[in-house]
């Protein structure tokens, strides 16, 4: 049942022993909306444990509180008057979902929400769900700590990629600017969330190795085989270096970290590449797609460049098929001449 | 002479055929200001004509008014009411400031200005010239349009490494606010800055392998010979991977752009590089530091790498320096032994 941030609050407000949870695979938003709000209840007086069912990155050991993350015991139940999902669906929470008892409080920024929650705020209008917890916290009145300032600043500029993506609005950067005045230092956040382990790097480089441009330069690309996987770690930053080069509108990545599974992820500045994901049964966005291509090395790459190619060739695809159409009423003696 | 932004306002309202400059190697604070400040004064009804002594990066073709750029013609004088020198002094304007025979306003936010100006607005705390210029327009309650406002977007954004680097205030996060209220697409112009030509991103990879990483993983250096300049393309980027690789304290970047003179690049993350710089002529700050060594590619590696041993080391050296006195006064049979 949707709720209102009235009444967000007032259920926060009404619990005493409260449970708070993210998704697995924890990003900045997950974990600094959990922590953000977590101190508040805290200086509440509240009970309040952190279950998070995956490990935490050591990037984020910057944030205080960090040590309060606990993984679910295998077999364990849970109690509490409230367990609290944050920027996800349950059914995103790993082992929490069955380990705790309790009725659940779903406040989360994705549009995508199950809304299976018996109560969920969701706006997926919000840069990040710490967004969200920073209205949250104002509407309650809350004096911002420095540790709940720092959590709520990581969850909207890691969501908002540094305050880049286009789901940065001006509350996002008021927001941010108010939890400055705290005393967050965005440098000292930013070089601690920065920090990659040295096969990341080194993996980016040679990964990089392997650009192929394609398609008047238009389309990048690196094809990495399974053979090549066993030796190059491939990382998330690589799709984003090819994304920058110049006159490069569509840019893929392909890796096997399976034999005869490829993963794709693309990037576009405007060409459609979910209708290309679609064609090999994935999805996505205008501008960010994936998919799946069983397929061996070669001819998995051959069909995606060439749905690529496709992809960016409306114009000439029409143009050639003009043209076409004009020689054959131009040459073809059973048609009627041109008047 | 120092004067109030009232002073520099008025100043730029007396005078009706303004010439706006920047410094050479022109970023995009340099040409955010001038571009935003050069489109309220068109919309005051001024004549305003833009010199700038370089050529203009394409990547900036995404704000309006970049057509507006020129070179001064190489002998040729230009005439004006007033030269307004914007984020540099006077001295880093190429030819601009033999050029143009007018008085001078300079408006910056460096706090290494000569200071040498007719007029001068200096806020070196501000994050960016173009937020200096926010103000300004502010004060004379300028109706912000979308030009103007992209271009002192793109030029705080720069500035403040899109709101990462230290000199990022909420007064910075605010104004890129309102500025975002006008209408900029945050998405849009970071997507356009980002991008690079083909040979940065192969040579940022082919830089990267040679990555060395020493001082038990606590520096990390790319040391690029001459022969290797011939083929490798480094880019300002390269010491940003260096300087996120897990437990690297120290970042340096060495190249010969020419045979015997080697440039070198150093970040830290606490660790003072300056004096690290300081040894070999060059300076910096705690942070950021750089120098040029001219000795041959392998001298100059090991007296780098050395320098930047010491500067990570100087516990273990008291501590060994204690080592040896406690030793030779423990064996030394002239020394009185210890009571």
């Amino acid at each position: 049942m949707k709720i209102s941030m009235e009444e967000t609050l007032a259920a926060l407000q009404s619990a005493q022993n409260l449970i708070l949870t993210a998704h697995v695979n924890p990003d900045g938003d997950a974990l600094g909306s959990v922590l953000g709000l977590a101190h508040y209840l805290l200086g509440e007086g509240k009970q309040v444990r952190l279950l998070i069912d995956d490990d935490i990155p050591a990037r984020y050991a910057i944030l205080p509180g960090y040590e309060m993350f606990q993984k679910p015991v295998e077999g364990e139940q849970y109690q509490a008057d409230l367990l609290v999902v944050l920027d996800a669906s349950l059914d995103r929470t790993g082992k929490v979902h069955e380990a705790v008892q309790a009725p659940v409080l779903n406040i989360d920024h994705h549009p995508t929400n199950d809304g299976r929650a018996d109560k969920l705020y969701l706006d997926g209008k919000a840069a990040a769900t710490a967004e969200i917890i920073f209205s949250l916290l104002e509407l309650a009145k809350a004096k911002f700590t420095l540790p709940m300032a720092s959590a709520l600043y990581t969850g909207i500029a890691t969501d908002s990629g540094f305050f880049k993506f286009s789901n940065t609005t001006p509350y996002t950067m008021r927001a941010a600017a108010r939890l400055l005045e705290v005393g967050v230092q965005p440098s000292e956040i930013s070089e601690a969330l920065e920090v990659r382990p040295y096969s990341h790097v080194k993996g980016l480089a040679d990964a990089l190795q392997n650009i192929e441009v394609w398609h008047n330069g238009r389309a990048a690309g690196v094809f990495l085989s399974y053979e090549q996987m066993q030796v190059i770690e491939a990382t998330d930053s690589l799709i984003d270096m090819l994304r920058i080069i110049e006159g490069v509108e569509v840019a893929v990545v392909l890796k096997y970290k399976e034999e005869a599974q490829a993963r794709v992820s693309m990037r576009s500045k405007g060409v459609d590449v979910s209708t290309v994901a679609a064609k090999f049964g994935g999805g996505g966005h205008v501008r960010a797609a994936g998919c799946g291509i069983e397929k061996p090395y070669e001819e998995a790459k051959a069909l995606l460049k060439a749905a690529i190619d496709e992809a960016l060739n409306p114009t000439d695809i029409l143009d050639e098929a003009e043209a076409v159409l004009r020689a054959s009423s131009a040459q073809d003696p059973t048609q009627p001449s041109a008047v």
